[in-house]
């Protein structure tokens, strides 16, 4: 098999050679349980707190304050589901943004079939929550405001320090979905001025399966995992020994390198920008400067469904998607792009989301590419219009010049 | 460092050979996100889908009745919080063993807290649950009956299927939390009649961070944690491959070397309880027949804390532990013990969990120290009876005769 130019970052990342080599000695030598007392439990309880540590100062956090979780979905849900029921006396309103992820999403949306209630900021066209908007959506029954940091569909990074001081002005809990934002934007939560902020391992080149709840002391949100007490009693289950120390590889890994890597990709990503815009009826979806520095977005016009253009550049071998890594049932990217303002024709939409592995010949691949394959399905559209407009028969073929990179 | 005596399997296991070789390609080359289109996301979807149904296999069930969750814990909280929510037009009350670890004990308990009426059924002294009592906790009002397989500090396994079959003739769901039972002793959901059973990777050698929850369809629970509806909308986040691979590896090999090494871990277990029997003033815990294969637990009379043998063992690179893997300030072990009827007088528990990874030797080894290490306590508190009841200065001193194990 070849290998495919993997341009879908934001869905999921390859694991680093740091984060692996953080994890490899943890399966077959050191396995040992860290609530264990004896010497393998104890070196053990001493790689998860060294990883605590480190993923603490790469988030500006204190190593009490980062609690170790499945991944950002469980992180999300801890922080919606458990300040709602730990702020009980308070109240029963929470606030977020229109265009939070599903992990944030649903959990409201079951909140909201208990009985509380839920009001959505609406974010302009670029993506982006106003201060003001979140002020005045704030009542004296608040008891949590939940904002995605950086969006993953649209790539819009958020003004969080702004968003934050809303909040603690008008002394609400305020929760940062930093999923997409951490290890690629520096995330400060000092800085931030945020009560929760979720990250998820797998969106830095760390493992799958592992995430971190950041938690001021004393405001931690009700347990969402019930057991034998570990996390200090915040989250139970054994630890994952290996996902927190391939964690904290990673994240350290980034930070270190995000001036370089950002400078970079940030070039990588304007580029393709640049193509794209280029080839016309094209339009660049999210901020255009506050974007995730390796996140190009778009609403291609007169290409039917998003999924035409993507198995058409997925057959030559390009891994890019519609916004939105979770499956294609629960149309994640919609709710978004609608949101937006977008959806109300048909419209394709794709999500070019690269990382340090890519390459400039790997843009220059897709962008020799791109213009050819939504000009051929805008041609199939003209061309069978009014024929079978619901048809499969029309699924475009695999363009014959396109093959499958040789890099 | 010399390699420990490694004995609190029960505890966590070093993740096998087989469990590593099928996560290893999956973290830096088949890192695709499974819910993406392109190969690489297939490809992952493959490797998922492959770890489904071989899980599947091994616990007697269909592919699509295996959930993937984070581990033993989230599938035991998942099972009791989810058919209690799902259950909610039926009522509002939950059965449970007395001797269940708080993986289901804790959900039971903030069940409690929200208005749910939870029944304990007692345990006779050797740890098991009789199908008449069980039968005569379940109410018109009952949704639940959830029993641990086998148990984590007595070792005790119970009989799955009459347990079952009461609650199938009762019409009432039921969970067997099969955490230490999986991978140890034969588990086949059909054969035992169980609507649904938690699994967890890391006690049969597989990963820590990676579990299942095996649910009879149609009678899933609701979903504990939400967003982009992976696992058929049933367990959002993006799924753990290489934890699945490796969970799924893992159980096949134990699954498939079963009847061998229980033969063996059971005269291994033997040769443990005879020796701790032996040296007088030792109680076996759980019952002495149906136990798991590799667990021996104890009761050791004039010893004043848990903690101090295990300590002594410990000092002598055994690694044994009081019962129970959770932390220390759980007291885990202790709410187990008392149920049984221990725990009126000063004592100290023992477990002693074996896996393939043992041997005859190691077992020497421990055998050699465990009754001189048992006496010398026992002089201890014999001899500063009266002087200083609480003091930290009668800790024993790692005996003169001790030394790192040379295996």
């Amino acid at each position: 098999m070849r290998k495919p130019v993997y341009m879908d970052n934001s869905a999921t990342t390859r694991v680093s050679d740091e984060a692996l080599a953080a994890m490899l000695p943890l399966f077959r030598e050191g396995y040992g349980n860290p609530s264990a007392i004896y010497g393998l439990g104890q070196d053990a309880f001493k790689a998860l707190e060294e990883a605590r540590a480190s993923v603490a100062a790469s988030l500006g956090a204190l190593k009490s304050e980062i609690f170790f979780t499945s991944g950002g979905t469980e992180s999300d849900n801890w922080a919606v589901l458990g300040a709602a029921e730990q702020a009980l006396a308070k109240g029963r309103h929470l606030v977020a943004s229109a265009v939070e992820h599903n992990a944030v999403r649903r959990p409201l949306q079951k909140l909201e079939s208990k009985g509380y209630e839920v009001t959505l900021v609406a974010a302009d066209k670029a993506g982006n929550v106003s201060p003001e908007d979140l002020e005045s959506a704030i009542r004296p029954d608040t008891v949590l405001v939940s904002v995605i940091a950086a969006n993953n569909v649209v790539g819009t990074v958020q003004d969080v320090p702004a968003l934050a001081a809303v909040c603690r002005r008008r002394k609400v809990l305020f929760h940062a979905d930093a999923v997409q934002a951490a290890g690629h934007v520096p995330v400060d939560v000092r800085a931030w001025g945020a009560d929760l902020v979720s990250v998820s391992a797998h969106k830095f080149h760390g493992p799958k399966g592992a995430g971190a709840l950041f938690s001021k002391i004393p405001r931690r949100p009700e347990s969402l995992i019930l057991g034998g007490g570990q996390e200090k009693g915040a989250r139970s289950g054994t630890e994952n020994v290996p996902g927190a120390a391939g964690m904290a590889a990673a994240l350290a890994e980034a930070v270190r390198n995000m001036d370089r890597d950002s400078a970079r990709l940030s070039s990588m990503r304007d580029r393709v920008i640049e193509g794209a815009l280029g080839i016309g009826g094209v339009i660049l979806t999210g901020d255009p400067a506050r974007r995730l520095p390796g996140h190009a977005s778009f609403i291609v016009e007169g290409v039917r469904h998003s999924a035409l253009l993507i198995n058409a550049l997925n057959g030559m071998g390009i891994c890019v998607s519609s916004g939105s890594a979770c499956s294609a049932a629960s149309k994640e990217a919609d709710h978004v792009l609608a949101a937006l303002g977008y959806g109300w024709e048909p419209f394709a939409s794709l999500r070019v989301s690269l990382s340090v592995y890519n390459t400039d010949e790997e843009v220059d691949y897709l962008l020799d590419r791109l213009a050819p394959a939504i000009r051929k399905l805008r041609l199939q559209r003209a061309g069978v219009k009014g024929e079978d407009p619901g048809g499969e028969g029309h699924r475009p073929r695999r363009p014959a010049s396109a093959g499958q990179p040789a890099f």
